[in-house]
């Protein structure tokens, strides 16, 4: 089938991104230059960004769909693990010359996909031509009840440290897309790219951490490098028993077929789950929110106070308690 | 000199952009995952974003203290337009592999030196590797008395349509830097020049005018396209007068040694001027806020009932009343 060329900017947003606005007043049909949002009453704006470029976080013949999803998903979780329910979004799209209309079409497909899930609207953006990598800039807002906002810095020694989901399905999935996973059934490296390349924000429990967790974090750059931050922020150092991190039925087999994944599975990054500390006796309120949600929530360790100069701040112990050595510190999606 | 690489992520916000977040608190230094900000008791938020690609919105060898700002006005001129003080904003940096430090302190400075004058700060953001183009996205949030946020649909017949200061100097400027502008005082192209490549959003004016004018919009596509925007969107036409066009001493000097720039000046874009309808009881009120912010302020035609099928949505009508005929449309940023 021919490639239609790309429309101009001003079709492009009427025929696929205008849609996206319906139902949300303040974004006036994207047929104004700006948006505007009304906090509802006693209520904190809540704003992040992230930027996902072709070539270096999705392979640029990855579904536009997919990448769409990806894009929104990843400013969703930071949301949701802080606490706070989104409401709407901005979005930059930067496209190479050869992008066709049908890309675009699939792309917007996705965001409607997910707005119908998250119950999020588009209420602005822009699209610009580069004449390098197409890049998607997303900046999302939501809202939350005035000083409730999870921060990395509340956690306080003896703090049980909980994860939601499963850890390192993501890492291995990308493992898999690289051909790298070995033997294993292709339903199970399926599942486990599928995980990498469609993320699930956790918004269904994070507004509802705010009254039990002290700190909390998104896995984005590893379960280690994540629990890093909360631990540097908070001034303090964490043990984790490696014999109690939930893995997916397929990252187990995984890891039992190669026990170098299991690096990749505590180190890689892109999971998006939520990885929060709380006091020991809020573990009853927080069982009571993993059934409510559907959502398996596990203790994996405690908080320490902080370590000495020579110390890692996150220590990983084995099922006899003995420190465990691993080698990577998670992701740095950035180097010069 | 010896360039030096770029440090990794972390070091790189902590060295360059948290100092940028100080002054915020619900920026958390930049040490968190997401910024809070509150709008003012009874105030709406109103968000923007735009992107700037390198090779497209500016030269790749532009100084970066200027690109930065020139990302940051394009989105505060969009909010002054509408009537919004601007609060705060996120960022999304995307770099090349051969950006150096030296260019992000550069960048960095940029943005320091516009937050001083227009009373930003920097809240949160991104920065990410690309294998192509320098892009930077901005997504700039303000706030606004509900209501207030003038739109581009609201000019009613008989409005007269006022612009501020000069038209037409930023595509005489591209012009300039181009080389073709023919015989000309070089201190005059620098001037122009200087126009283009930095903005300056009439932050002082927008919010002002919420009270007198019935549609607003920034210059970024040019007079005739945008005028034609608000045109569309309020269901009407408009004259303009192309003698009462206010244009600047270098502009009208260029457009004397060429009478084509006459049609660049009316069509190009990149000027962030406001362009706003009010009805002519306001002329007084206008007066006064053109003195009170020392920003000129002209009347340059009158909006008119919407446009039969065969007829142009902005006319433009010589000394004697004729109407005149401009070829372009003003620019599209993006093309397929």
């Amino acid at each position: 089938m021919a490639k239609s060329r790309l429309p101009g900017e001003f079709e492009l947003i009427a025929r696929y991104f205008a849609p996206l606005s319906e139902g949300f007043e303040g974004a006036y049909g994207l047929r104004d230059d700006v948006a505007v949002m009304t906090p509802g009453s006693g209520k904190q704006v809540v704003a992040k960004t992230d930027a996902i470029v072709a070539g270096v976080h999705f392979l640029p013949d990855d579904p536009a769909g997919l990448v769409a999803q990806k894009a929104l998903r990843v400013n969703l979780s930071d949301l949701a693990a802080k606490g706070a329910v989104p409401l709407c979004y901005m979005l930059d799209l930067i496209l190479p010359s050869e992008t066709t209309e049908e890309w675009v079409a699939a792309f917007a497909a996705g965001l409607a996909r997910d707005q119908e899930t998250f119950g999020v609207h588009l209420i602005g953006g822009d699209t610009n031509a580069t004449p390098g990598a197409l890049t998607v800039a997303i900046a999302l807002l939501g809202e939350i009840d005035h000083n409730q906002t999870l921060r990395r810095g509340g956690a306080r020694p003896g703090d049980v440290i909980f994860v939601t989901g499963t850890v390192g399905d993501a890492a291995l999935g990308l493992v898999a897309l690289l051909g790298e996973l070995g033997e294993i059934d292709p339903a199970k490296a399926d599942w486990l790219i599928g995980r990498y390349r469609l993320p699930v924000p956790r918004v269904g429990v994070g507004p509802q951490l705010t009254n039990l967790a002290t700190a909390s974090i998104d896995i984005s750059d590893g379960l280690i490098a994540d629990l890093g931050h909360v631990c540097e922020v908070s001034g303090l150092s964490a043990d984790v028993e490696v014999a109690r991190v939930p893995f997916s039925a397929a990252a187990r087999t995984a890891i039992n077929t190669d026990r170098a994944l299991l690096e990749a599975a505590l180190t890689g990054g892109d999971d998006y789950e939520i990885l929060f500390t709380a006091p020991e006796e809020e573990t009853d309120g927080i069982e009571q929110l993993s059934r409510r949600s559907s959502v398996p929530i596990t203790a994996i360790g405690r908080m320490r106070k902080a370590p000495t100069e020579t110390q890692e701040r996150v220590i990983l112990r084995d099922s006899s308690g003995q420190p465990m050595k691993i080698l990577r510190d998670g992701w740095q999606h950035f180097q010069g």
